[in-house]
């Protein structure tokens, strides 16, 4: 190894490979619960297209495997280490190359975050749509990799609707450019598509092209309290059936409401025991947030009035609600989707198996897409905590996977397989589907030296 | 052969195949150019998945092509027969098998036709949103496999986008699922979206379930007449630039107003030299036709004021203004997209290539989309048809392309690369990214019998 990590030095500026044990630790991991804890080899940061292609060409002739990383803020643990890898970083590639506000697109390297081009297309009246809950801090780079949902994709589309066209480092070091700068291209098989979600294994986004929308005029933000979950989650449903499309259908429980209560010294829970957040925007918001109104009233909910400004904190805080934790031996969470029409029966399902397994319940979802990140937990200091509990976690955690499954829904919905969520996919697609996916990774990556045990 | 289609015939039910002379030549091809003409060597009218698989192992076990054929509405002979094949209609299987409107999904056999789905969904205010002009005849298997676009994909997106799961039979006849019930998924490699696009080359589509999107309450359409082509391009900007997205954007020049008004009997001419016709839609529809009102006179066009009822109907002549006629020795057409900073540039370019090359232009584009359908042509009855004529309408086009390429363009928007498009994929793939289609078609296909010469 020391001879690869030399040769790394030697090919890269100062500075930019290391192998402090402190820092090969912090780059061990990503936000996911940990099942197989590797240190890298070294970490290396990648400055510019030649130096990713110099640390993949030298990793390949070393049968050292290259785990690309963008802001490490997964949470399927995609960017964990693996045995005898090296930790590729994009995050100090972090400059917009190209924002042309008439073609309405923009050209970014991998490590720019997601925030930051929000940022720089709001001068222009444009947004960059997918926006990750970690939106302040994860990386267009890791959004490509992992196909990023967000709150207002429900409207807006996922990563996948807005990237146009790809740089991308294959697994030989070579260079290639799919895709097409154009909104709408045809010409043969959608390459940018297969790498958006590929998690780091088919090759290192090292560029893309993305599509930007308008940011929308106005915005409209309700907030409806609900007396129980169930009927919250038929609120979506009712929402839908008015045929109102709002950006963003977030949707809380009672104990998503008592943490946020906890945390920030709010009285939520005392107004309801679930919340429904909505935003209605662009030209129509008004109008929109009308029917919203009405048709939430009419479903017995608490709905917000005139001013709109605490209803828009809330949203603040749900962009917050995950992330202040992460999985432990206490608490485990999931990133299921189920269609729409299933909503209510998916959220009771939880509610049962959460009392079968006498474990907390917290879930938060982005509703609108059918998405749910429901968490089973154990209080620390409860004396429910026994030697048993992560074993009751575990049993509710799958029975809820598989409750998913039979209603027609996903295993993930937006956070990708990465390292922790293999073990369920089975379940979800069929071995020829399996094998298909091996044989696409096998030709883009021969050796096997990109993110291996990954995705698939 | 002989003993293929008997056996064809003994594996299917009667009358789903046949050898008939006069249908063999109506099935051998397209509404493209035809470069090679070829007779199948059998018509099948497959009725069931079953059927799907038995045509493609029987035509596997003889060493036979299959070329899929939805409704043979392309124009770029992705459906041209080619030799030693069977043509596989999909158009029999055209039920619609579930449209849940909670759900706001459908799933449809491949032959459905587009405005078939679109009134199903319509009777629960829901719409398929990709609207090819070709929508009354054309079928969802053929969108799915060219990926179609149409008029309000500018705001809506192109099939891609409104495509969540497939059942595809693939070149062993095996039959595989793939993609989600639900809105969001990212579980393994995007096969879907590889399918998606890859006409008829990669796998047989015998199922498609599609999202559906919110019929819009509300529609503004707005005609805007220029005194010429290239200020009615800049209009598209203007909108752009004042950050509001119609759900139409329709360019049309004056040689298309003039053969509109030859057709229609109308005085389209008489109005303009270029017509961009604008539709907003959703609950904000009227604030936004107020918006783009103004941006347009201020650009120095005449705009239709109050009645929309006359531009409503110029909305359908231009949803016809294609299809009347196909390419012939006297007209060449295509299908680029180029960035729409580039537009006014393109739209001079293409005058300017008419003029050199001494030949006529029109030109429809999906102006919201930078996707434009110029084509040069000729006058029959003119003097100027002489032995040249096709060599001046085959210059202009090949420029055409060319200047689309150099400007950051694509050499097909939606049509997709079919056989026509062939000659000129080189020009705007690099040859590593066409050899990795060429590795990917192998593996779906390794003996090459799905559609082959296509695509890629
Ligand atoms: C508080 C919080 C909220 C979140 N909310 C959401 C949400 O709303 N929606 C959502 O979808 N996710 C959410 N996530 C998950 C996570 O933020 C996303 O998956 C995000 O896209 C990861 O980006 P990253 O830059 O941190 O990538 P990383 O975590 O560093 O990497 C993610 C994956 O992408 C690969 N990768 C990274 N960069 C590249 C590259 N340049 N080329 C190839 N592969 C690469 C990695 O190998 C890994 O497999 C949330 C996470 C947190 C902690
Ligand atoms: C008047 C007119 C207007 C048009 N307007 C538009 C437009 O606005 N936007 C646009 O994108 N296109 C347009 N087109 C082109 C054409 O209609 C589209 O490409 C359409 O998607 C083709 O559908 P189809 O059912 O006719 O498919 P076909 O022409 O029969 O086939 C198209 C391709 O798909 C393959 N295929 C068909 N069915 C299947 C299947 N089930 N499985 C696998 N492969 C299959 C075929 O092999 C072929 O390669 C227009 C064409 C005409 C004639």
């Amino acid at each position: 190894m020391g001879s690869l990590v030399e040769e790394l030095a030697g090919a890269l500026g100062a500075g930019q490979v290391s192998t402090e044990e402190e820092l090969l630790a912090r780059y061990a991991v990503d936000q996911a619960p940990v099942l197989d804890f590797q240190l890298p080899e070294a970490v290396v940061f990648a400055g510019s297209v030649t130096d990713v292609q110099a640390v993949v060409r030298l990793c390949a002739a070393h049968n050292v495997a290259v785990v690309a990383r963008g802001a490490g803020t997964g949470v399927s643990g995609g960017a964990h280490a693996s045995r005898n890898c090296v930790v590729l970083s994009l995050e100090r590639m972090n400059r917009i190359l190209d924002l042309n506000p008439d073609d309405e697109t923009a050209v970014v390297e991998p490590g720019v975050v997601n925030a930051a081009l929000n940022e720089a297309a709001a001068e222009h009246g444009l947004m960059y749509a997918p926006d990750p809950a970690s939106f302040r801090s994860s990386t267009i780079g890791g959004n490509v990799a992992t196909n990023a949902g967000g709150l207002r994709c429900a409207k807006y589309g996922v990563t996948r609707d807005s990237v146009l066209a790809l740089d991308v480092v294959l697994a030989d070091g070579s260079l290639i450019h799919t895709g097409h700068q154009t909104f709408k291209g045809v010409a043969g098989y959608d390459l940018t598509g297969l790498f958006v979600g590929s998690e780091g294994t088919l090759g290192i986004v090292v560029a893309a092209t993305v599509r930007l929308k308008y940011l929308p005029r106005d915005v409209h933000t309700i907030a409806a309290f609900y007396p129980d979950f169930r009927q919250a989650a038929a609120g979506v449903l009712a929402v839908g059936r008015a045929r109102v499309q709002p950006a963003i259908m977030e949707l809380l429980d009672g104990g998503t409401l008592a943490q946020l209560d906890d945390l920030h010294g709010s009285d939520l829970s005392s107004r309801g025991r679930s919340l429904l957040l909505i935003q209605t925007d662009g030209f129509g918001a008004a109008a929109e947030a009308d029917v919203v109104r009405s048709v939430l009233a009419a479903g017995g909910a608490t709905v917000s009035t005139e001013s709109t400004a605490e209803a828009e904190q809330l949203v603040e805080l749900r962009r917050n609600s995950r992330g202040v934790e992460v999985d432990d031996e206490y608490r485990v969470g999931e990133d299921v989707a189920v269609p729409r029409s299933r909503l209510v029966d998916y959220v009771a399902a939880l509610e049962d198996l959460a009392a079968t397994h006498g474990v907390s319940l917290k879930v938060v979802a982005h509703a609108g897409d059918g998405n749910l990140h429901p968490t089973f937990w154990i209080d620390r200091q409860d004396s429910a905590v026994d030697a048993d509990a992560m074993g009751r976690l575990n049993l509710a955690l799958d029975a809820s996977i598989n409750a998913a499954l039979e209603m027609g829904g996903t295993i993930t919905g937006e956070h990708g397989i990465g390292q922790y969520k293999l073990r369920w996919l089975g379940l979800e697609q069929a071995e020829p589907v399996r094998e298909l996916q091996r044989r696409i990774k096998e030709l883009f990556d021969p050796a096997g030296i990109l993110n291996p045990g990954k995705a698939i």
